[in-house]
């Protein structure tokens, strides 16, 4: 256990790690309702940034954003029926809408007299809701594309949760389209899949590798379902994000038809794709270490913070360094998140260990040795290396070192996962592999869900995906030894 | 009704002329749920717009997002004793958390083995399980004040909705701070009060009073309550953000101290404030008229709007255009929210109809016979003007025309307000105003919660606030005849 923080190690046990970090840097804890957290302004502000950043790739593809309802009727959910066998189980359910005051004087009970005729179920996914909306929006080919996304938070009552990765209520953007045909949803669905992955490699810094979901890993209701998944540094895969051609299920399911140019009616195409605050989770299992989290610059809420080193000798001079840092925040400009902490009730030596927990990516000190001689010194949280540069040109320094860092923890990223994706041709080799190092596997299969089930139960790893640029290649399944034509990714998995 | 959009006339009926304008113009229309409405992409452009402008206003003035849980567990809303009262009795309960398979075959049905301990409620606001997690961030006078806004959906459930101004669920941002004295509480609470007016006057160019409410009015665990009422034009107010000072209550509900400098405990003293999608119900009732809507510049999600007149014989000319349009848009920038809509496959008459209805503010005509003049026409949504303006320069027009838009807009509002404000002596005068023009009355009170309650039983009408800038001046109360000191603000309300 790092003495100074309280954060238990990594190698000592990985889930007290990770717990230890998201409540130490301040990112969420346990609420008092099972199951729900806290998210705290500095995990917020991380979420607030990715936000921020897909909202923005979301409008530029021609999406917009609205609001559909908290909760869906209990019935929307059996209308499709593949869908309520994945969904409608773990659920908060609403059944009343009114309390009382109790009249033995035990405060409020439920009056059993505001019983709802039908149960409300709080959102788990929209589909159902959403596409009882489409089917009045549609009528025409002129209706469509239709491209509409939500922020939204949804519940499923997960029994055993974790910060992030599995909550009951989280926080999530659902996309749910409408299309005239099937090859438009699918380059729908292939769209997102890229613009989830593009925002993982250039600001997570995770390289994850895309490619389709098996037939009973597919997303309830779904024809087909594309994902992205990441290494964590423990060699578990983390599913990141999945976007999900849903051919013309719900349409059907909701009778949702439109009239072609002909004037025929047709039922449209549709697609669903979302990625929630589990990306939160995946940034700090990926990146981060003992002295905690590790921080992308691109999206870490405070960019650089200057540390002034003050004595009583030097007390008097502490104007000077206003001065330097007014000028380089000038210098720096709007874009880079920049905090001057001088802060004087508090050792520079306990700032630092709090940045370094926080994860901020580059830290100054501002001493006088340092000033005098026209440097000053720069620490990079990524690597821990510390340099003197020149006070002169600061802000393209740092502008440059940013970027730096921001490739750096990507690189070191994608070294690890190279490093802990191997290739089997055996059950005993994959087993091997699976408890030792750990990491994605690229094995044959047989594309049969009972392999796919065994291989589950005796190894507790699953397909994580069959990538998209799996090559053709003869081979046999390391289980079944039946015939098979690419590798497919296996992982144990968060 | 207005023959070519199917609204009714609000001199006809101002509640259908409302929910026309609502649905058609596309901002929200009802759900398959009792209550909850479907916020549709042009009316969540505008919330989004006003979110970004309040966010950044928040940030300003130092405070911080975060994200509580959804849930509230029962036994917390009778915690603070005037919280439960107001708003303990409609709320959505959840109950179960898990649905199972009929064996009946019919569909899903709630499964009566997963019922919770204790229920749970849909949060209709979140001081209780708030002021339960402060009770562990806050220990010191260090951790003061705490700042923590939410953007957040509630839950209220209320039997009789309209869309916008009373649903089930909604929208709003929820600011919950603490602080180490009563002064700089009270003056967090008078800080929002006043953003909250320069946003509604700047953005949503509605001139809202500012004012106290009276005892029987404050928010349900608030020792004041601050709110900004805004004049409709069928005369009626409507309540549009309140801010809150909540004393110690709910520092005490939730056992919440801290040491301060002396090491002497001390509950802390706290602040609620909140704005929500009410607002959409204000901009529209503020200003719109019987074409549709009329929107502020500053809140449009688009701002400009410019359609071509093409026929066959200029057809071939239409490249003119095309550049002509590029080069404005660049000249515009990003600032200026601009479309070019040359969709071919409608009639321009159309067109002008859809964005009238849309309460798009100016909109640019592009026909050859002004063009070879060197001109084009821009009409003006809030007045209807056109008027043609030479191509030379038109970005700048443009920019210029629409401070003009928000400025006329602002001060229409204003000037409805300053006419339909009425200074009464009398009951009968009360009376007589109020069933006669309407809107705001000022009128002496006796400050007694009796009269205040049988002026409302008598004539629906409700003390809107206690107003800020209200002068010291003798009188008598309109109703009891009992003597006062200054006048207060009457209407009849949403």
């Amino acid at each position: 256990m790092s003495k100074d923080k309280g954060i238990t190690s990594r190698a000592e046990d990985a889930a007290k790690w990770y717990t230890d970090l998201v409540t130490k840097a301040g990112l969420a804890e346990h609420s008092a309702v099972r199951g729900c957290m806290v998210i705290k302004p500095y995990g917020w502000a991380i979420w607030e940034k990715m936000k921020e950043v897909l909202d923005a790739r979301f409008k530029a593809t021609g999406h917009v954003n609205a609001s559909f309802p908290l909760f869906i009727p209990k019935s929307f959910l059996s209308k499709e029926a593949a869908h309520v066998e994945g969904f409608a189980k773990e659920c908060a359910v609403v059944t009343h809408y009114r309390l009382k005051n109790d009249p033995n004087g035990g405060g409020v009970i439920v009056d059993p007299e505001a019983k709802l005729e039908e149960e409300l179920i709080v959102r788990p996914t929209s589909e159902t809701i959403i596409w009882n909306s489409y089917k009045n929006w549609i009528n025409s080919h002129r209706d469509l594309p239709l491209l509409i996304n939500q922020w939204a938070n949804v519940v499923r009552w997960e029994m055993r949760t974790r910060l992030f990765l599995r909550t009951a209520e989280f926080h999530w953007q659902e996309g749910h389209t409408a299309h005239a045909n099937k090859a438009e949803a699918v380059a729908e669905a292939e769209l997102i899949l890229t613009e989830y992955s593009n925002f993982m490699h250039n600001y997570l810094a995770i390289p994850v590798i895309t490619g389709y979901k098996s037939e009973s890993e597919r997303f309830a209701g779904a024809d087909e379902t594309y994902t992205t998944e990441g290494l964590m540094q423990d060699g578990k895969a983390l599913q990141m994000g999945t976007s999900h051609f849903l051919g013309q299920n719900f349409a059907k399911a909701f009778d949702v038809k439109y009239r072609d140019k002909n004037n025929q009616e047709e039922y449209v195409w549709a697609t669903s794709w979302g990625v929630s605050t589990r990306m939160m989770g995946a940034l700090i299992m990926a990146h981060s270490d003992d002295d905690g989290l590790i921080l992308p610059p691109k999206l870490a809420p405070i960019q650089v913070v200057a540390i002034p080193l003050i004595n009583k000798k030097t007390i008097d001079r502490k104007g000077e360094l206003d001065d330097l840092v007014a000028k380089l925040k000038t210098e720096l400009g709007t874009d880079i998140r920049f905090k001057y902490d001088d802060d004087d009730s508090k050792r520079s030596g306990f700032k630092f260990a709090e940045y370094e927990l926080k994860g901020v990516p580059l830290r100054i000190t501002l001493g006088f040795r340092d000033l005098d001689q026209g440097v000053v010194e720069i620490a990079r949280r990524d690597t821990g290396e510390k340099k003197q540069y020149p006070v002169e040109n600061l802000a393209q320094t740092i502008k440059h070192l940013l970027v730096e860092v921001q490739e750096g923890i990507y690189n070191k990223a994608l070294n690890y996962r190279e490093s802990h994706t191997t290739k089997v041709d055996s059950y005993e080799a994959f087993k091997e592999v699976l408890e030792g190092k750990g990491g994605f596997i690229l094995a044959h299969w047989d594309g049969t869900a009972e392999t796919e089930d065994a291989i589950k139960k005796e190894t507790k790893a699953t397909i994580r995906c069959i990538p998209l640029d799996a090559e053709e290649e003869e081979g046999v399944c390391v289980y079944s030894g039946k015939p098979s034509n690419k590798r497919v990714l296996f992982a144990k998995a968060y």
